[in-house]
């Protein structure tokens, strides 16, 4: 077993939704043939894009079932398993397990704020009942709970807990994370307009939703890091810097499905209470594409 | 029907589970009944300290049915409905009602935060779905999402959402909704250290799990305000402040429970992830309580 | 010697510029002559109301002398000499003690966040320089360091330093030094919104720069908390809330200035980079001193 | 004149005071000196660092003067004139002028809170009465007021405002104001532990007081930085990374000096209330600076 399948840039689908609101699998294997096809080094269904919460269990079946299908082992594949006890959390990971993904991505949710202990055992629960690698997901502002280093430090002692995705927006977290774990530490920005930041901190990827609409410079930044070359990486990444930080200011789901509208791709419909972004939001979102479309043509091959 | 079915102290049981992590439904009724037999105002199951989101639907339902048999209609019952969609939260809102519920509690549980429009389309939705009144319930704590004073008044105008329950912790909260909504404001309180402060400020109730520990304390502070007694209030209030900080310091659930258990009553197990306190905080908790023991026989008729 | 000299509405002049931006005293004594006239009872200068920090030491000298000679003894004094450095504190409490001053008012101000250990030091040490009372004052907004209960406990152990101004805007601050100090704890208000939230809690006292624009309604808050009479208190306390949360959003100087002005009373004008408050804004307070005239009106013997 | 006459390390010498507590400029001279001679491209008095806010005005002015003898024109000076009045701004920055400056750093000190026209007017003001440039500092939690990149660019329009130095802490501060300003930027980094991330985003410089104590190291990085060496500047980071955000958390001027102590520099004494840093504190700084000993010998040149 490969303990740390992933590097680079790591997409994650939007889920859509038909007009009863149920999950259209046709639409989402277009989603994930799309991002696969263009470039992206793993694939990673059942995430915050994908609006895992709302989705009841068989929904989230069939999403992990399409994905593998789909994907067919071109890239891994990490399939979000995350909920609030640690029972539905066991069912999911072993549903995953059983299905092909190659690792499953955990953020304790929590209504009630969890004690160290309490988090230490969950994801130890969980991790003795599957054998594929964990990805430990630290989010404070989705999760109402913050992981710091030391506690990440210790559930990295659980053997297949392997990998660390960091979303709380604050670059010394990643620093904290690099100091205590070493250099060979496999540690994952979940933040889009902290990219750069943590390339340079030493990120091994980039999980990441913007890939639905300009997979070219998510993947370009990388490779130019991935080259020692921190000019042209700070240059593509202050080109995609606008599309970073709307997504992330207006909410994925909301933003990446406007996107996909005005580049002419079918991202499906929504879930309530969540609803479609605003007017003056779309109009906002197509100025930022508009005046991307330039750049993006330099950097397919 | 009575708009406005609740004031006083509206009681929170914590939800008892057996030793497989099952519900203890009759473990359950003995904590209702222990609550209306003190004296309790109102009633008020699957709120946050019965930890309603670990629950499956059918816990749910078992829950509020159990809730009616025991309380019979003895006092008022305010049943907690909230969901992340719009269609569950009716489901459960739906149930309540046919099982005979006074009220249902609403909070807008959000993953992804949600514009005012969305939050209003969604309690819009679950309101005509029903004809028992709604408390719309604003804890930005729990639920990601904060309601300012002018989305609740916007939310009162839903003809039967017609009480509100303000957890922010934050006294201006209340001074606002009462200056924006007139003297008649329905606005309770949801904040234990803030009991005294807000029953100062005009509100017309208190949601809060204290009484499965100090009914007494609980019922003798708002019956001081109730005779335009500040001094007594406040001589009330300090007498009860180290417990009513304690819970909210270690989580309702917990702390309850470790209460419950040092006075000699049992209120159950717990469902994983969440486990009970530590030894050096339940050693605490029973020095606040031991401390208190003299304080309650005075108050009790 | 008294070691607690004050109660109910200490009142905060501002202070006065002419043209040059120079301290007009004949307009200052003005300021400070309706305060005593109003029945405020005590008179504060040079807190943050009357600009202290923006002020040479020449211009502190002349405004703490101007005050002993218009207040003449009717009420008690209390003198801001909070400053940077430990030498200077220690200059202007001499020269207050040595003018007459009541009390002193000391915040720990602090460029470089303060130790615990410096903190009690500086007090000690401005302490053993002085005879009369030390009201110690907690600000982290404007001072840059909290002081915890805890710290404000052990200020209190120097002999002279009794009396407490909490400004946190937590009422939970005023909560917790009750519990630690006792009932006879001598904190007083310093955060105008929170006014009858802190009388709730037994300040004793409000200290406020309100009385420059409404005096009566200030002082009847009081009165009506004095005679236990929380349900006309609450109803007072809301006729004067708009006001008192507009000067606080607005800045003291600026909207005590520009209501000064709305009555009628000169204020005097700024020193740079203070300017006078901004026109619609000024409309807005007028509104407010306009819906309080008949009020107001009501509470005047 | 040189409208942006810094780039690279710029460094922030310590005020050294003797046992009455009055400056010890021979000292002083010593800190600058040692500064020069590492390669330092730039020395700013008067900073944090220097506890200019504790200073009275003749012991800034003899800071500055000493400042231009020892430098002698060897590297550019940045010399701290900030102050709460406009007009006190004025007299330093011109005093600064004629004493040979090469430009003076102007942080929008408050007490009250200014407006964006209270904080534009005043360095329109400054900037009128010197010809040499001005280095706009941001810094909310010592200023009291945070200026957004909006504001920063209205300030750059006036004249002689042609750089920014920006402490806020956020590495998205960096990016909006390389967004706002374009490629030519001229913002400057002055958060320690940001250095790796502000040189990625583009900072022209650092300015910091880590020269006094590991000048190879911090040189070493930016070099690294301009060689386009991102693996170099990342690994170079990472050597300092505990002693950049040591000096941080425990305070500038107390870090330092013990830090110098331990090197065998006499960095002088304290400013009451200011006091030296505790013994386990002390010994926590040994172990990082004895760690990084043989690294810096390796970028010695």
């Amino acid at each position: 077993m490969n303990q740390v399948p992933f590097k680079g840039v790591i997409a994650y689908p939007v889920t859509p939704f038909d007009d009863n609101e149920n999950v259209d699998i046709p639409l989402f294997k277009k989603q994930v043939e799309r991002l696969v096809t263009a470039g992206c080094h793993g694939i990673a269904p059942l995430g915050s894009t994908g609006v895992m919460p709302y989705l009841s269990d068989a929904e989230k079946e069939t999403i992990t079932e399409a994905t593998m299908q789909q994907v067919a082992g071109r890239v891994p594949t990490l399939v979000g398993v995350s909920n609030l006890t640690t029972e539905k959390t066991i069912y999911h990971a072993k549903f995953a397990e059983k299905a092909g993904a190659t690792a499953v991505m955990i953020i304790p949710m929590s209504y009630w704020k969890l004690t160290d202990e309490e988090i230490v055992k969950h994801y130890d629960r969980v991790a003795s009942s599957i054998s594929i690698p964990i990805m430990a997901y630290n989010n404070p502002a989705t999760a109402g709970v913050d992981m710091s280093p030391t506690l990440l430090k210790r559930l990295l002692e659980i053997p297949n807990v392997t990998m660390i995705k960091e979303s709380s927006g604050d670059i010394q977290r990643m620093h904290d994370l690099r100091k205590e774990l070493g250099e060979d530490a496999a540690f994952f920005n979940g933040s889009n307009p902290l990219a750069l930041a943590a390339f340079s901190a030493g990120a091994r990827g980039w999980c990441t939703a913007a890939p639905n609409l300009i997979p070219e410079l998510n993947i370009a930044l990388y490779n130019a890091v991935q080259h020692n070359d921190l000019d042209s990486a700070r240059d593509i990444f202050y080109k995609q810097l606008d599309l970073l930080q709307f997504i992330v200011a207006k909410g994925l789901p909301r933003s990446i499905k406007a996107g996909l509208d005005l580049i002419g791709v079918d991202g499906g419909g929504f879930k309530s209470p969540l609803k479609p972004m605003r007017e003056h939001e779309i109009a906002e979102l197509g100025n930022i594409l508009s005046a991307l479309e330039s750049e993006i043509y330099s950097y397919q091959s």
